[in-house]
Protein backbone atom coordinates (compact mmCIF):
# COMPACT_ATOMS: atom_id res chain seq x y z
CA UNK A 1 0.00 0.00 0.00
CA UNK A 2 1.53 2.84 -1.29
CA UNK A 3 -0.88 5.57 0.68
CA UNK A 4 1.13 7.20 3.90
CA UNK A 5 0.51 5.36 7.22
CA UNK A 6 -1.15 7.90 10.21
CA UNK A 7 1.71 8.95 12.41
CA UNK A 8 4.97 9.00 9.40
CA UNK A 9 6.14 11.63 8.18
CA UNK A 10 7.04 11.34 4.04
CA UNK A 11 10.33 13.74 3.66
CA UNK A 12 10.81 14.97 0.21
CA UNK A 13 13.56 17.25 -0.96
CA UNK A 14 13.49 18.15 -5.05
CA UNK A 15 16.63 19.64 -6.37
CA UNK A 16 18.66 20.67 -9.52
CA UNK A 17 22.34 19.70 -9.57
CA UNK A 18 25.08 22.16 -11.16
CA UNK A 19 26.47 19.08 -13.52
CA UNK A 20 25.49 18.63 -16.41
CA UNK A 21 22.34 16.49 -17.43
CA UNK A 22 23.84 12.95 -18.08
CA UNK A 23 27.43 13.48 -17.16
CA UNK A 24 29.27 11.21 -15.10
CA UNK A 25 29.05 13.73 -12.12
CA UNK A 26 25.64 13.86 -12.38
CA UNK A 27 25.87 10.28 -11.85
CA UNK A 28 27.94 9.37 -9.27
CA UNK A 29 26.36 12.86 -6.94
CA UNK A 30 22.88 10.78 -7.24
CA UNK A 31 25.02 7.37 -6.66
CA UNK A 32 25.97 8.43 -3.23
CA UNK A 33 22.68 10.17 -2.65
CA UNK A 34 21.70 6.59 -2.79
CA UNK A 35 23.65 5.68 0.03
CA UNK A 36 21.63 7.56 2.33
CA UNK A 37 19.05 5.11 2.26
CA UNK A 38 21.04 3.08 4.97
CA UNK A 39 20.54 5.08 7.57
CA UNK A 40 18.93 4.11 10.06
CA UNK A 41 15.28 4.66 10.50
CA UNK A 42 14.99 5.40 6.21
CA UNK A 43 12.14 4.18 5.19
CA UNK A 44 10.46 3.73 1.34
CA UNK A 45 13.71 5.47 -0.26
CA UNK A 46 13.65 7.10 -3.69
CA UNK A 47 15.86 8.88 -5.91
CA UNK A 48 13.22 10.25 -8.46
CA UNK A 49 13.58 12.24 -11.86
CA UNK A 50 11.29 15.22 -11.79
CA UNK A 51 9.41 16.09 -14.83
CA UNK A 52 7.17 19.19 -14.68
CA UNK A 53 8.04 22.08 -16.50
CA UNK A 54 6.58 23.91 -13.84
CA UNK A 55 9.01 24.27 -11.68
CA UNK A 56 13.04 24.87 -11.73
CA UNK A 57 14.09 21.04 -10.21
CA UNK A 58 15.26 18.55 -12.14
CA UNK A 59 15.78 15.27 -9.37
CA UNK A 60 13.50 14.41 -5.99
CA UNK A 61 14.74 12.21 -3.05
CA UNK A 62 11.85 10.85 -1.37
CA UNK A 63 11.56 9.08 2.08
CA UNK A 64 9.56 8.45 4.93
CA UNK A 65 10.12 8.10 9.09
CA UNK A 66 7.97 6.20 11.27
CA UNK A 67 7.70 9.39 12.80
CA UNK A 68 9.40 12.61 14.15
CA UNK A 69 12.42 10.83 16.68
CA UNK A 70 13.43 9.00 13.56
CA UNK A 71 13.67 11.74 11.29
CA UNK A 72 15.63 13.85 13.87
CA UNK A 73 17.90 10.80 14.20
CA UNK A 74 18.34 11.01 10.28
CA UNK A 75 19.20 14.60 9.89
CA UNK A 76 21.42 13.93 13.31
CA UNK A 77 22.95 10.65 11.69
CA UNK A 78 27.02 11.69 10.94
CA UNK A 79 26.36 10.29 7.19
CA UNK A 80 23.46 12.78 6.17
CA UNK A 81 25.78 15.62 8.06
CA UNK A 82 28.41 14.63 5.84
CA UNK A 83 26.69 14.55 2.81
CA UNK A 84 25.30 17.45 3.07
CA UNK A 85 28.52 19.16 3.87
CA UNK A 86 30.87 17.74 1.60
CA UNK A 87 28.51 17.17 -1.09
CA UNK A 88 24.90 18.72 -1.22
CA UNK A 89 25.81 22.42 -0.71
CA UNK A 90 28.81 22.48 -3.25
CA UNK A 91 26.81 20.80 -5.90
CA UNK A 92 23.37 21.66 -5.37
CA UNK A 93 22.17 24.60 -7.66
CA UNK A 94 18.65 25.01 -5.88
CA UNK A 95 16.65 22.77 -3.64
CA UNK A 96 12.43 22.45 -1.92
CA UNK A 97 12.07 20.57 1.02
CA UNK A 98 8.39 19.68 1.22
CA UNK A 99 7.41 17.07 4.00
CA UNK A 100 3.99 15.36 4.12
CA UNK A 101 1.82 13.69 7.09
CA UNK A 102 -1.62 12.77 6.95
CA UNK A 103 -4.19 15.18 8.30
CA UNK A 104 -5.03 14.77 11.73
CA UNK A 105 -8.37 12.97 12.74
CA UNK A 106 -11.34 15.99 12.72
CA UNK B 1 5.30 -1.65 -2.18
CA UNK B 2 5.22 2.21 -2.05
CA UNK B 3 8.34 3.23 -4.41
CA UNK B 4 6.97 4.46 -7.93
CA UNK B 5 7.01 1.78 -10.23
CA UNK B 6 8.92 2.23 -13.74
CA UNK B 7 6.63 3.69 -15.82
CA UNK B 8 4.36 5.54 -13.62
CA UNK B 9 3.94 9.39 -13.18
CA UNK B 10 3.74 10.93 -9.69
CA UNK B 11 1.64 14.04 -9.94
CA UNK B 12 2.28 16.51 -6.84
CA UNK B 13 0.83 19.78 -5.62
CA UNK B 14 1.53 21.51 -3.20
CA UNK B 15 -0.43 24.32 -1.96
CA UNK B 16 -2.01 26.84 0.53
CA UNK B 17 -4.99 27.88 1.31
CA UNK B 18 -7.23 31.48 1.62
CA UNK B 19 -9.22 29.67 3.90
CA UNK B 20 -8.45 29.94 7.77
CA UNK B 21 -6.62 27.07 9.36
CA UNK B 22 -9.10 24.67 10.58
CA UNK B 23 -12.34 26.36 8.88
CA UNK B 24 -15.41 25.09 7.45
CA UNK B 25 -13.98 26.01 4.44
CA UNK B 26 -10.86 24.93 4.43
CA UNK B 27 -12.31 21.28 4.96
CA UNK B 28 -15.10 21.44 2.42
CA UNK B 29 -12.52 22.68 -0.09
CA UNK B 30 -10.24 19.49 0.84
CA UNK B 31 -13.57 16.80 0.74
CA UNK B 32 -13.89 18.59 -2.36
CA UNK B 33 -10.80 18.23 -3.52
CA UNK B 34 -10.64 14.39 -2.43
CA UNK B 35 -13.56 13.44 -5.16
CA UNK B 36 -10.75 13.88 -7.65
CA UNK B 37 -9.70 10.36 -7.00
CA UNK B 38 -13.10 9.42 -9.09
CA UNK B 39 -11.64 10.27 -11.81
CA UNK B 40 -10.52 7.79 -14.01
CA UNK B 41 -6.75 6.51 -14.17
CA UNK B 42 -5.90 8.35 -10.73
CA UNK B 43 -3.72 6.14 -8.92
CA UNK B 44 -2.83 6.45 -5.27
CA UNK B 45 -4.49 9.97 -4.46
CA UNK B 46 -3.62 11.41 -1.40
CA UNK B 47 -4.07 14.76 0.83
CA UNK B 48 -1.53 15.53 3.11
CA UNK B 49 -0.66 17.95 5.62
CA UNK B 50 2.29 19.84 4.31
CA UNK B 51 4.42 20.02 7.72
CA UNK B 52 8.03 21.23 6.98
CA UNK B 53 8.67 24.76 7.76
CA UNK B 54 10.87 25.14 4.52
CA UNK B 55 8.34 26.50 2.08
CA UNK B 56 4.90 28.34 2.39
CA UNK B 57 2.91 25.37 1.49
CA UNK B 58 0.23 23.80 4.07
CA UNK B 59 -1.23 21.17 2.01
CA UNK B 60 -0.28 18.43 -0.29
CA UNK B 61 -2.22 16.15 -3.59
CA UNK B 62 -0.43 12.78 -4.23
CA UNK B 63 -1.53 10.93 -6.72
CA UNK B 64 -0.19 8.62 -9.41
CA UNK B 65 -0.91 7.09 -12.98
CA UNK B 66 0.06 4.27 -15.09
CA UNK B 67 1.11 6.61 -17.92
CA UNK B 68 1.26 10.19 -19.64
CA UNK B 69 -1.72 8.93 -21.39
CA UNK B 70 -3.91 8.44 -18.38
CA UNK B 71 -2.13 11.93 -16.91
CA UNK B 72 -3.18 13.69 -19.81
CA UNK B 73 -6.69 12.28 -19.71
CA UNK B 74 -6.78 13.33 -16.21
CA UNK B 75 -6.27 16.83 -17.16
CA UNK B 76 -8.82 16.99 -19.59
CA UNK B 77 -11.30 15.34 -17.51
CA UNK B 78 -14.57 17.86 -17.17
CA UNK B 79 -14.39 16.85 -12.98
CA UNK B 80 -10.49 18.58 -12.78
CA UNK B 81 -11.04 21.32 -15.50
CA UNK B 82 -14.55 22.66 -13.21
CA UNK B 83 -12.36 21.75 -9.91
CA UNK B 84 -9.74 24.30 -10.87
CA UNK B 85 -12.03 27.11 -12.85
CA UNK B 86 -14.72 27.07 -10.20
CA UNK B 87 -12.72 26.49 -6.94
CA UNK B 88 -9.00 26.58 -7.25
CA UNK B 89 -8.45 29.38 -9.21
CA UNK B 90 -10.39 31.23 -6.44
CA UNK B 91 -9.13 29.18 -3.17
CA UNK B 92 -5.32 29.02 -3.60
CA UNK B 93 -3.62 31.33 -3.12
CA UNK B 94 0.33 29.41 -3.42
CA UNK B 95 0.84 26.13 -5.13
CA UNK B 96 3.72 24.46 -6.80
CA UNK B 97 3.52 21.63 -9.04
CA UNK B 98 5.97 18.81 -8.68
CA UNK B 99 5.69 15.10 -10.68
CA UNK B 100 8.16 12.25 -10.05
CA UNK B 101 9.28 9.53 -12.59
CA UNK B 102 11.58 6.70 -12.08
CA UNK B 103 14.91 7.35 -13.52
CA UNK B 104 15.91 5.91 -16.83
CA UNK B 105 17.46 3.22 -16.86
CA UNK B 106 21.16 4.49 -17.18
Amino acid sequence: MSRLAAGRIRHTVSFTLAHPEGSPAESEFLATAGALSAIPGVLEFEILRETSPKNPYRFGISMEFADRTAYDAYNEHPDHVRFVQERWLAEVTDFLEVDYEVPRPS
